[in-house]
């Protein structure tokens, strides 16, 4: 997918919503039975149902890593449920050397056909080239992440400079908004400035909204770009808002009153 | 496995190999048909093969991944073929939030009962703790990687630190030489003595030697312990040492060749 053609998606649905897949057997509604058919039956609604509010889809592969290999079958077909015209990340957090990073390019982007895939930048440039060269494809790179850890090395400080600001910068140097998009957790607004700074055209994906404790205004209004740039991401809040034969209608729900809030960021921003 | 079963298996076996298993179909010798169960008959014959000279083996995830669910398969029955006394690695490159690390955890430790995986540690702590938690398994942290891109952020320097050095100071904190190593690449023995003042008695898994022009010998006389605490590991340089129907002979003298140079560094340490 273009950084056009998702812009105009957003502009069109009014929506910066990503929902996240994150598919546990212990957690599907209690009328489901606990097999790997069940957990796809269950994507499949939870998808369809969250599509009118939704842009985007990112799919945690531990999840269907937990089930071995029927597990990632469960994933490749997830991935299949879900329309050409939506933007579908691979969360994935790869990164290795080249010819490895390769590799996961192409289980990713070629195998699967996931616009995205997300990457851990501590191996450096060569790592996060070879996701580069794929046409139409992103990169999204870990820069600040929603969770206490992030604190341990992305904060460190040198030269005046914090740890995920230099992955800022030199991220920005080997791609560009069309091909690159970096994490930003919603629990991290107060430091959406510096990434601004660093990164004013870039898509931030911002995971942390709903069971994380994050909130979608404050993020709004931290890292809106004129073509939003933003995807918001929840996850567990979403997709088990309801336990119940109802889930997907309450997932549905849910994605609805997130999609509410950011339709009117959206619209504040125009005149 | 615990580090005492590990450090009598090295001496015994006069070797700290590490066998890494990069299946390609591309580059499975000639005589064999491209498919996936010649792609598993390859690495059970490398592996019983190599067998003797060999004190681990490191799966890389991705070379199974580019293959999809059914790459997985592969992987699963892969790790089935070795045999309980040997070391096993998932070299995974994972590391996510909580929640998220204990999927992976759970899909590597408990599904496939490998013995380490490998995490990046951009994420901090809480991204490390859910591997610490299983009794027995091994977390092998990133610090100094042997490819041109730990410039990029790995040698960054602030308060006179730089950032592996860091995050080998913060991990050992985390964890311990017992449920813990570093990845350090051969292509870095110049930094070694900086790694051994941190890190002075965890192992370090060591990839680099071999088709990226490390040496076991400059490896051992810059990183051995008095327990070896060193797993070198060589991928392609044994994997595809033959591509004819000798192909695993030709692997079986190409990890012979290597484990003779480590045998002479282990005997060279003893009075």
């Amino acid at each position: 997918m273009t950084y056009k053609e998702l812009v105009n998606h957003i502009f069109h649905k009014e929506s910066f919503l990503c929902t996240g897949l994150d598919p546990e057997l212990d957690k599907l509604p209690v009328h489901m039975p606990r097999h790997m058919d069940a957990l796809l039956d269950f994507n499949e609604q939870i998808i369809s149902h969250t599509l009118p509010y939704t842009v985007a889809y990112k799919l945690n592969t531990a999840f269907f890593e937990q089930y071995g290999s029927e597990g990632w079958r469960v994933l490749e077909e997830t991935r299949k449920r879900i329309p050409s015209d939506i933007f579908t990340i691979a969360d994935a957090k790869r990164g290795d050397i080249g010819n490895t990073s390769t590799m996961y390019a192409r289980a990713f982007f070629d195998r699967m056909n996931f616009d995205a895939i997300t990457v851990s930048p501590y191996m450096g440039e060569d790592s996060l080239r070879p996701f580069l060269e794929f046409k139409n494809k992103w990169v999204i790179v870990l820069a600040l992440t929603s969770n206490k850890g992030s604190n341990d090395f992305q904060q460190l400080e040198y030269q005046g400079f914090r740890l995920y600001e230099k992955v800022l910068e030199s991220a920005c140097k080997w791609g560009n908004p069309d091909n690159m998009m970096f994490v930003a957790g919603a629990t991290q607004t107060h430091d959406f400035k510096a990434i601004r700074a660093l990164a004013p055209r870039h898509f931030l994906l911002v995971p942390g909204v709903g069971a994380q404790g994050g909130s979608v205004n404050e993020v709004a209004q931290a890292g809106m770009t004129p073509d939003v740039g933003l995807l918001v991401n929840a996850s567990r809040s979403i997709i088990y808002a309801g336990n119940g034969p109802d889930f997907a209608t309450r997932a549905a729900n849910e994605a609805l009153q997130l999609q509410l809030q950011m339709k009117a960021n959206i619209q504040s921003m125009r005149p």
